[in-house]
């Protein structure tokens, strides 16, 4: 990988690892894998996947990436240089770097003195040795490295001169990227530009830069423009701004800045109207609610409100719209007169492999339905298979598997149980027989999927392959108290496909017993399809 | 009110007319005249109440302020240039205006030729004399004026010099300030440089000049500085940055940045520290949950994870804080997570008053629990009302206002039934009573609260004045299905205080219940706190 054009940026997501210091976030090693994949699919050229010698759950994440690779981005294994008086090849933590088998290696370290005499409590000269002992041993390994430098900044104000020391050691080190990071997210813009200019002027020509914002000034995406305009080749960032603090420089603000007004090349030009999608997508698998307002993928992004402002933006969209919503496959949103969505509907529908007709009847039942579903707080972009489900009910073409004619629920908890079981009674039709089973479970949802499959296993044996793999609830508009409505979303699997199904209800039972009902019934559609390749659509 | 100092910027807060333009806020004529009060408090200067010519309800809160009127600040009326082809002073807009008797009127006028002319259907000249008699009939009124150019930097960008034409009109028909607004938000920071540096160059040199920006390319907060750094002396935003779309400019992250990082003088230095309760006032009038990932004033702004990074910012701050928390009113919060260390404790427990030694046997107690309830799930970042109730489990400080003996959930569901409302059943021990009560929620959630509150209030009837604020579920090791461990946040308030409480369970209903449980147990111990300051800690 090398810049071939003036005009090409490499963006370098570390959603995976700056992003989870976000309070609040945490993700399991499925939700890593899930979210590399997209990232992957987005066109990110490089996507950090954790620090395996900080945690080791991390290593986990770089052998399944192994066995499975990404199709095009290099996935990058993060690391501190070693530690002081230590040699880098007895270093355990770089041992797990290279155990997790990357090509590419990101090394931090030490750009502030400060922090190298108070916080490392060594002296500068040793900081210097860790950083060039740190990736020469790596380069030895046949690694390529990339080096963020630290509280860049801040160290670069109090001290230039070793802050350019640290970097210049890197380079004679073999670091091929040096990565500039406003650590305490304090810089401003114009001292971005500064400072970028004079580390471009104090560094070998052929140095690449990069630079990595944080968001405590309310200025991450234009400290990282400024970086840019300034001569850095690389941005790093995270989807949706997820990090530490106030966040990282959010990905989905900066790729369409760079890319649709800057010029510069960042991802394919074909891949920008993914975006939108892939936002909503790490917010659902992280389960954090998707900012509404985000710029250029909230929700609000492109609505408008008010007769003329309506109609003059209709007109002319240029007028009171800065970008086109669908070059980052957002969409216009009139808030008042709810239009337009056909091309949506179209546009999932072709996603399915199904080929709708804009005139077909279906389409506008279709578009109705939705709008109506996802006013009640139905979300559809995490949850395909309940969408494929109700396109087929609209056609006609959705199959009758089975009908729950009721369940019921038992719960007997409180103080001094060791468990708390719960006993779910169904009542399902199946293949005109009324069945009734019960079971019990940890909670009522796994209780009531273990009744469930209780009854349909007799009439559908390959119901016994499907495995509840992930199960999601959020509250949506939480401040009501207990009573707000729920949103579950349901993941099964068979061990070749994954699908996820959603239920939105007050309460937190129905949702989930909606979910997991259509989990289960989408799961016998696909295997009918296996079995016999039927043709359920034209 | 003129300009004294090159250093003095005048804040224009627009929260009360563009901010409630934020899809899904809206605030009644009591909520406006709060937070207008709440500003004034500040020492914002210039506050926009509303538009009193499209908005009748508006005119309300300018009688309102006549009677009892704003202590320093400005109240400013806004309203549009007149229609074509009328008279500005049969103008009814421009009644209302007068009507509402302020000092300070905005009025916003077109710089774009594409909106004359597509939008507004007239001749270029004839919008020249709008914004002309418009102003002119003002300032006969003794009014004095801001003229806001809407559209300013896409206007001059198609066309400077009918842009500037509309500026030197509005100078000559009598307004004080001209404010460049960029209405679309496409702006990005270094066109904003450029651009107020021509109209400077292209102005009469004692014109006062201001921005205004929105934050569609999420550069909303280095728009408006880069406009003040080339020379505005006025500066437009909202609190929290509410507004259209993607939200205006947001003076909680402007103001400091402003004044602690660029040296200008916006309020008063010791009226900056009021600034993160005024955000937060701001979101609990318009009853919208703050963003806790805020710059400055967000809860997790100053918030700190991990052992070695917290006993750094411990000894010095600004290696890890890019300012001082307090400054703005915030502090700094020491996260209690997985990789706590005794410091973490310790700080955090003085943090709830509560001064431990390091070496008392129930610090190592806490610590101890705290990492097993962690592994298990437990989360105490943002459910510090359970971490005091743990502490004082373990300093034996924890009072005993009741105990659950036991509770039954019943939910009858499935196909068909319009509503399903779940039972709850449950057995209090209260002051050597047991007591049973049962009640209907909903969920099965609101049902165990409603039977636990119907037991409880004849014994503490203050639990009446807790309300449930929010409920959070979060499935933890998601990949197990429905059978995986759930963490349930509640959060309480009396008005005054909110408090957060978790449970962890395999079950949903029991993690709930735990969580619910503590929260009242939570508001008993504060509510008595007050009424009698029991001292609990030595």
């Amino acid at each position: 990988m090398t810049v071939n054009s003036s005009h090409q940026l490499w963006i370098y997501d570390t959603t995976l690892r700056d992003g989870t210091q976000r309070e609040g976030l945490s993700v399991s090693l499925e939700d890593k894998l899930r979210i590399a994949r997209k990232l992957d699919e987005l066109g990110i050229p490089f996507i950090e996947g954790g620090w395996p010698g900080a945690n080791p759950k991390d290593v986990q994440l770089f052998w399944q990436l192994q066995e499975q690779p990404l199709t095009q981005a290099q996935i990058v294994a993060f690391c501190s240089t070693r530690r002081p008086l230590q040699k880098a090849s007895s270093e355990p933590m770089l041992q797990a770097i290279l155990a997790s088998g990357t090509l590419w290696v990101t090394i931090f370290g030490k750009s502030w003195d400060l922090h190298v005499t108070e916080g490392l409590k060594t002296s500068l000269a040793e900081n210097l040795e860790m950083i060039r002992d740190t990736i020469e041993y790596l380069r030895s390994q046949g690694r390529r490295v990339i080096y963020d430098a630290e509280h860049w900044f801040d160290g670069y104000k109090h001290n230039a001169d070793y802050a350019l020391q640290t970097l210049k050691t890197a380079i004679d080190a073999g670091a091929e990227w040096l990565v500039l990071c406003d650590t305490n997210g304090g810089t401003l813009p114009h001292e971005v530009s500064q400072i970028v200019t004079d580390v471009i002027e104090s560094c070998p020509q052929d140095v690449q830069l990069g630079i990595h914002t944080h968001n405590d000034s309310d200025t991450a995406i234009a400290n990282a423009l400024a970086g840019v305009m300034a001569g850095v080749k690389m941005v790093q960032g995270t989807i949706n701004g997820y990090g530490e603090r106030c966040g990282n420089a959010n990905l989905c603000s900066l790729i369409p800045n760079l890319q649709l007004k800057l010029g510069y090349k960042c991802i394919a030009d074909n891949k920008l109207s993914n975006l939108t999608e892939a936002s909503r997508f790490v917010s659902e698998v992280v389960n954090l609610a998707p900012d509404e307002h985000a710029p250029f993928v909230g929700r609000s992004a492109f609505a408008h409100k008010g007769g003329i402002h309506v109609s003059a933006v209709q007109k002319n969209p240029l007028t009171y719209e800065h970008i086109e919503p669908e070059t980052v496959g957002n969409s216009r949103r009139i808030v008042i007169s709810e239009q337009a969505g056909v091309s949506n509907v179209l546009a999932k529908a072709s996603g399915f492999g199904i080929e709708l007709d804009k005139n077909h009847s279906a389409t506008r039942e279709i578009l109705q339905l939705l709008k109506q579903l996802e006013s009640e707080g139905y979300q559809f972009e995490a949850a395909e298979a309940s969408f494929e489900l109700l396109m087929r009910e609209a056609l006609q073409t959705r199959p009758s598997f089975f009908q729950v004619k009721g369940f019921q629920i038992h719960c007997d908890l409180g103080k001094g149980l060791e468990t708390t079981k719960a006993l779910a009674t169904v009542k399902v039709a199946v293949k005109n027989q009324d069945i009734w089973e019960a079971a019990e479970g940890n909670g009522p949802v796994a209780a009531l999927d273990a009744a469930l499959r209780k009854a349909l296993v007799k009439f559908y044996p390959q119901i016994d392959t499907f495995k509840l793999t992930d199960y999601k609830v959020r509250i949506l508009n939480g401040h009501t108290g207990t009573s707000a409505t729920t949103r579950a979303m349901v993941e099964l699997g068979n061990g070749q496909q994954r699908w996820t199904t959603i239920g939105v209800s007050n309460n937190i039972l129905e949702a989930s017993y909606q979910a997991v009902v259509e989990g289960l019934e989408y799961g016998l559609i696909k295997h009918c399809q296996v079995d016999s390749p039927l043709k359920v659509f034209e």
